[in-house]
């Protein structure tokens, strides 16, 4: 694929740690990156332009959608955070984010969403992407609100979806959950890319997790997206095991797949009475 | 059951069509009736209390819950709406409703979902509650919004909660639609009563239609609730079929679950460019 | 419905046994009744006419199909036969009456299907409408090809077809067997009434037997068809019994769905070497 | 069926309360019923004999199999009992019935099996008979073990099994969980005529339940034996809640099919260190 | 295997495309390929001998039968024709394959079905072995015929059979399709080869493409084949893509399995009015 | 995994073939392996000791377990016996061997359940991990029996187990079977080390062969275990093809999974009259 086969891709959440690895991993794709963030986003290069915004600005969002072929939806709430928080960025900035694809004629939308959307399974279930939703968090249920409003506009709007549910995603594995849930960043620029290539997705959700000794789902409803994740967590197995205690399968936080969101407190009891 | 099983319920909605015949179906159930509606309530009988607020207004919502045993949350936007009236009505408002219930230690919650959770469905799959949501319409989306928070606060808070997807519920059939998918009033008191009175409800999807000729849907994953409904459409039959078309089954509003829904426009985008 | 909502109906097969039952059951939801066989038909009444034809017979099939609402096809072969009577009748028949159906606009057909085209599973499957055809005689290879063929109309050419298995539609249940598989006339009426009415049915497979006591088999799946057998075998159980043996469950003709069919040698060896 | 179908049926645990019933429940299905208790069976009739003996007695067991048509196995453990009688009476005794019906040509067995064969599984999840089994005690597992060993006779031996997985068969409902347990003594002997005279069982699996408005299971799978229950405990309802308080949905025996055995402690440390 | 496993092979459509790579692929497991095609079949080796007839021919075809072990049923219409030569060749045609292969004890046939079997799904459905049939032509209500045929003699005469499920077997990919539903012709032989060796097969269907990048359905069920394809489309994707636009995911070419086939016009209505 | 996660592995049946190679392959997982069998143990090294004892042992067997973090139970009969040597050895010993982890506190059990727990399944079924037992031999029914038990221990006093259902162990594939049933001793060491490092497995049932080119099962359901087979039979195939002959997959030998276990007659028949 020596041609970008997309003029024009945005990318939200552009200055975070995920979005950081997208603006490397997709500029091949496309003549030109928009990046959108809160913050302002460093170092943009020739084929980089910058918007800077909150997704809670409905009109801000909707206009930088304007001349977008694909939208890489990486923005809002990171972690658990209180509830206006999860509200504004990843429940309104997402529908704003939805609107502006169905105002500008955007086809597709990768979205970030999260393993928090089914982290009360257990791992000995292996789910598949038709398993039911349950999140384990306020920001799970954000995750879930966007996987259900994109199905809205695939059945009403006609635009195509990937939802894909992030295990974790960092430089290396950190703890004991890692070693099986570890997405290095090579392959989630794989399976976004995958997902943005794929010639039909309609609406798709996939597990995102690179090719592990452990993987606690089934990822077969996926087969149409072609992702094939190449890294694991081998390499850090021993410097992981020697450093972190023997887990406890009956600690929620080891049994199911959310690991310690599963046993968050609510976040809006959070320092206050 | 001469005692009633519950010192108070409370009912969101209460002024609306429904809440109006709950107030009379579920009086047996409670030594008190909580009623809350942001309009005013007519003819407040002798076991029952209003509370007239907003569903947005966290923190009155919050306090209404006070004391409560049970929830029956009816209230929120009736059908679709402009994207504010349905976030604060029905995912904020329903947002209050289960903060009130965990600050208040609430035991169970009985929610007004909605065929439209999953109206881009087509009668001939007769789906079950494990089959996808698919909404089709905003309204929708707060549907299954509500039936995914109520996930976690089962999981996470030990809330138990029924999501009564609620297909036609009028004072008779007005359609052709609602020959199948008519609920009536009395059949709309006996599954709120059932949900309420079940031993064992955890987190629960049960569909609403009487016992109509055509029922196409497949219930008997809610065999736990015990909910038979007793009216059926064929009285009404003749006058519908009588003063209405024959329909047409390539028109989606007759193909798919939410009828009219399905194909309704954009909500944000009446009366403005 | 004391109005007829179909102007034509065409009946194949019209001159059988069924056929002759169809057109009591059938008369009053049609204008007139077209009725088709390549026998004569006895006693036309005002609100019929005949069309006498063999289904081999393309031009006249197509033809016949004009001006047509819907089609109850019933004609082809009747049982097992050689090979070259269900090629010409069954196969090459059905296929001339979903091309009349297509070149003149039928919107729905409703086909006499069989249990001998998923006759080898056992009667302790119960088996729905998703489980895989298993035909047990080349009379149920032609009843999957209709359809199969059905599938291809609907899904290329708009047209709605149900398939309606029947078990064993006689007067009256005449052995063993019969006590579970029967459908009497009644029943038989109701269902292609059922299938005619419904307001949608894309393309539906429907099990046909009363409502008898053992109903091996799950019609959840055709619930969009309102189809509610009133009849039964219960006045006919002491009779049947009082004549026949206690069957022999590992016989195979007890065994599964099929009967005698899933024996029979096969039929081109019949009377030559 | 004016005429008795089998010659003789044989039903172990005759002297229990379950044997009593069946006694005459089943009197009008055989000549003579043999009754196999360890302790004395009172008031035999003309079409009973006797056989006292204890089912750990292999040579015993199998003999009293000779010239039976049917057995009907109630005998062994009635409830959780320490290892060593769950595996005398109904480990070691079940399979010296079974090996009676093999070495004497028994064409069917109808096994007493019970909820607690299922007993973990919650309420909600509404389970058919492909779902796992969950023992709740040894009693349970015993239960299971027949399960597994009639399968075998029946796919090696050809020998048809009925496992009646009984919930809660008592004169009356006593407490909460029986309103939707309960298996009347009129619908056990349905349900076991059901077992013995259908055409065709192979091995089936078969929930045991009155027609109570609460069913927390989906027996569609059973639909080739024709059970259909009669009876149900809505006349008992008042006078059970009266005298009993309302169950807590988060207390295991209360979540789950089995009731107080999901919670028992484990038999052999009673009474002793 | 150095030994061939195999005395005599029959191949129909051998001077086909397929038919001529099968020649290549299969010739070591066979002493002897009988090549049957009603067209002559060029550079016959010393291994094959032809045998030229219209499958049409009855008597012919049950005539070629004769001694051979297994049967590559290869031959009939390769892409959607006219009824009457799909009815010739590949119905009439294939009823004769079975009938000879009954008559003179062949054990095993592999039959060429196709996508178009199935090719009204979607391709984000990644379906597997148990879904649906959909076909998109007459040409896959044919195979689908073939898939229904073979199931009755492997349930009644104990032939077994493979029906595989070709995508689009050629030289090379062609277009943008093609680069997840090409199967290489080395695949084919190892998909044919592992059909006619796998111990027990009974009767089976497979899926055939190769090990590409997107691989849109699931062939877990086929496990007992033991089929690895060893070839992909990546060398030839550059080239693809440079010389093809982007698909529109919209377009049912692309949504579907059978790409071009869902959308052609009916093949009577071809050439003539 | 410089460091052993365990203090002390129990082996049981440590002086069988498979104890063997378990006592080389999981020498690395602990401090020290604690080997059980009745028969002497030969050449014990320093990090191991032994406890001779028969499993019928009751007090012998808790007694063991003292001190022990995990029980890798593969003591019992290893193939079909008389009724005696099952129930006492593989039931009652299994039951004790559970018993002793329950009051020493032992974390988690792997057992060696078996193929024949699962062997009258056919190969074309490929079924999985929730597919219903289907023994095929008293062997079998015992493997069925520890299934279920740990199933309790799991659910009741929260002991983790996993079950390996071992095909075929042995140092070479010796037979046509064997090409896809073979377990080699490292891929089982390879899979007993992944039951015991898993982080979680509550109550696991997982498919023991090695990566052959046939493997007619779905091990999905395991994901969460990380077993990933490295050998394979490809080696043996010639030698094996050459001595044995071309099986019939009519055979149920061959077309079962349990291979000649399912013809076996009954083991108390043997040698008697």
């Amino acid at each position: 694929m020596s041609e970008p086969i997309f003029d024009t891709i945005l990318i939200t959440g552009a200055a975070g740690n995920l979005g950081t690895e997208l603006r490397r991993g997709l500029a091949p794709l496309a003549r030109r990156l928009r990046l959108n963030d809160r913050e302002e986003i460093a170092d943009l290069k020739d084929n980089e332009e910058a918007v800077i915004c909150d997704l809670s600005d409905e009109a801000a969002v909707i206009a930088m959608c304007e001349g977008v072929d694909a939208i890489v939806h990486f923005g809002g709430a990171p972690v658990e955070k209180p509830w206006q928080e999860i509200l504004d960025s990843s429940i309104r900035g997402s529908y704003h984010v939805y609107e502006g694809a169905r105002k500008h004629g955007v086809r597709r939308v990768v979205y970030a969403s999260s393993v928090h959307a089914i982290g009360f399974h257990t791992l000995e279930s292996n789910i598949d992407a038709r398993s039911p939703q349950r999140p384990d968090t306020l920001y799970g249920v954000s995750k879930c609100f966007v996987e259900n409003l994109s199905s809205l506009y695939w059945d009403k709007f006609g635009i195509e979806s990937v939802m894909v549910r992030i295990f974790s995603s960092f430089p290396e594995p950190a703890d004991r959950r890692h070693l099986w849930s570890w997405l290095s960043f090579d392959d989630l620029n794989r399976l976004v890319t995958a997902a943005l290539t794929a010639p039909r997705v309609g609406h798709t959700i996939v597990f995102g997790t690179s090719d592990n000794a452990i993987v606690p789902l089934d990822n077969r409803l996926a087969g149409h997206l072609g992702f094939h994740p190449q890294d694991n967590t081998e390499p850090y197995r021993a410097a992981v095991e020697t450093r972190t205690p023997v887990p406890d399968p009956h600690d929620p936080t080891v049994a199911r797949y959310g690991g310690a969101f599963v046993t968050y407190p609510h976040p809006d009891d959070d320092g206050t009475a």
